[in-house]
């Protein structure tokens, strides 16, 4: 019996997915599209898979975590520029008030970021954010940020691109601060990670070419901006779309209107034990951390757009959930 | 004799070159950084190969493909737009007054661009591009467009690819003119194509999305832009970079400064029997269309970048060339 389980575990690819109706559409939709003698065959090139990150592919709460590093930039910063003592939003990160932080609103972690991540070039940058990731710690989990990514996401991406799918995260984050770790992370390449930037500028330090990091936004790749830049980046339409809140819901519309037979999915955050459980969807608590609306909810069943259920469908959540949950 | 001709063709991945330094210089890249055993070795994730296009891949003359592309989209619109029939640059454009509409310089391009490009979804455009390839035809080699690819430089394309190298088209022009006809002509598909853009706006039409093209310029992908775009779609730099005029004097710069083995190489058009002859450098006619300047042609010298002699270094130009140039 043992034997048998063993080689049956070795044959499922979703191994922390519970059986049940999500992962049977996941795995009846991969087979139906990429037998080619099935009317929904998909050829290679065109399966284009695209994933959001903060909140599908690892935690966003309880702050997204490109907002935890700038933050602890800012505080990092803070003995070269004596003004922040009094200056907010600056003044609230130095001393942890996060109501003062929240009251400041988008305006605020504009400021925030543009400080902690412009006026370097991309090469300093890299190295500031690898040498983060390798440090930083998750308030809650009191793990790596980079352990944090979901395992039922890691076996998904491994098995898509097994069938052929190409992988891409397509976040509402920054597209400079995502890239340093997705490879190892989620085994994504930097060329497959589309996200949100701020304008760079090529310049001449004493003859030598370096990309200098401007305070000033280029893109927004969330909400309408994630079909525009699936275009720009991509230039093909997904089959697979996978996300888990409201800045999503254009993503999916994008895929879902295609020629092709796709696969739409959306993370429901339902398990407050393991993780966290907000909404507002479905009577779960609201949020203003990526919210998943209760008519995005309506959409989705409405469109027969799988909801994901962390609770139900997901056997572990982190590679280092306890064997005995599984 | 006959029989072993053929094997050594067969043996030569690049037979539309001829044999000497330049190609020379090629397989000796190729071969030290493929070699794992080689300190000039390169990690496949790092083999990024990126194209110039106009010029480089395909002819620039007498003018870009795309602006005889832009014209005759305007004659084809005429009946709709009787206004253009005094309106500068449009008049010029109808009247095939050719003086005038260089006259109208950047401005007056830029003009006739966004009344030919934008206004439409991605897909109509798409439509439109492919439709045009399918006839439209170069005025002086009598052709489609498409079959002018150069024929070495298909070549090396595959060449490279064959080595583990993963070519880009990073040009001036027009990301959604070109990626229509790339994957058919170069093997390059529509995600390594990075180029120039206009605004894109995500809509509901009737409650189906589109991709809308806004007449408004959104990055122009040229001279300093290049390795700004390569930075942005690829996240890595590249170990291979080949173009034809001063719009890629960075990307070759961006190439060069980079800790790993690098080729750089320039196109010269000094071949006006089969091509074009033009410069100004190496006291070549000088253009108004891809000029590849005399302080281009003395940093190519200096660092050792590679310039392509299109008459003594290309055993043919075009695959429609004859055998007896061979
Ligand atoms: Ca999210
Ligand atoms: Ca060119």
């Amino acid at each position: 019996l043992i034997l048998s389980n063993t080689l049956l575990a070795a044959a499922d690819p979703l191994p922390s997915w519970n059986e049940g109706p999500t992962k049977q559409a996941i795995t009846a939709f991969v087979n139906r599209t990429t037998n080619q003698s099935s009317p929904d065959f998909i050829p290679q090139e065109h399966r284009i898979a695209t994933f959001d990150n903060d909140g599908t592919l690892w935690p966003s709460h309880p702050m997204y975590t490109q907002l935890a590093f700038a933050i602890e930039r800012i505080k990092a910063m803070a003995p070269q520029h004596p003004e922040w003592k009094t200056k907010q939003p600056f003044k609230a990160v130095l001393e942890n008030d996060m109501d003062t932080l929240a009251s400041s609103g988008e305006e605020g972690v504009a400021q925030l970021v543009m400080a902690s991540h412009a006026g370097m070039s991309t090469a300093e940058f890299e190295a500031i954010v690898t040498e983060w990731f390798k440090t930083a710690q998750h308030p809650h989990f009191k793990k790596r940020y980079t352990q944090l990514a979901y395992q039922p996401m890691i076996e998904l991406l491994k098995y898509l691109r097994h069938n052929g799918f190409k992988t891409y995260i397509v976040s509402g984050g920054g597209i400079e601060f995502m890239r340093p770790m997705t490879q190892a992370v989620y085994g994504i390449p930097p060329e497959q990670v589309i996200g949100s930037s701020i304008e760079i500028k090529y310049e001449l330090q004493q003859g030598k070419p370096v990309l200098m990091r401007q305070a000033k936004i280029d893109f927004i790749s969330d909400k309408a901006g994630k079909p525009v830049a699936i275009n720009r980046f991509i230039g093909k339409r997904p089959v697979v779309a996978i996300g888990n809140s409201d800045g999503d819901r254009q993503m999916l519309e994008w895929t879902d209107a295609g020629s092709k037979s796709s696969l739409k999915m959306l993370v429901l955050h339902d398990d407050a034990k393991r993780e966290y459980a907000y909404g507002p969807a479905e009577g779960l608590p609201d949020t203003k951390v990526g919210a998943f609306s209760e008519s995005l909810y309506k959409t989705a069943k409405k469109r027969n757009w799988i909801v994901i259920s962390m609770k139900r469908d997901w056997k572990r959540i982190f590679s280092f959930d306890s064997a005995e949950q599984l």
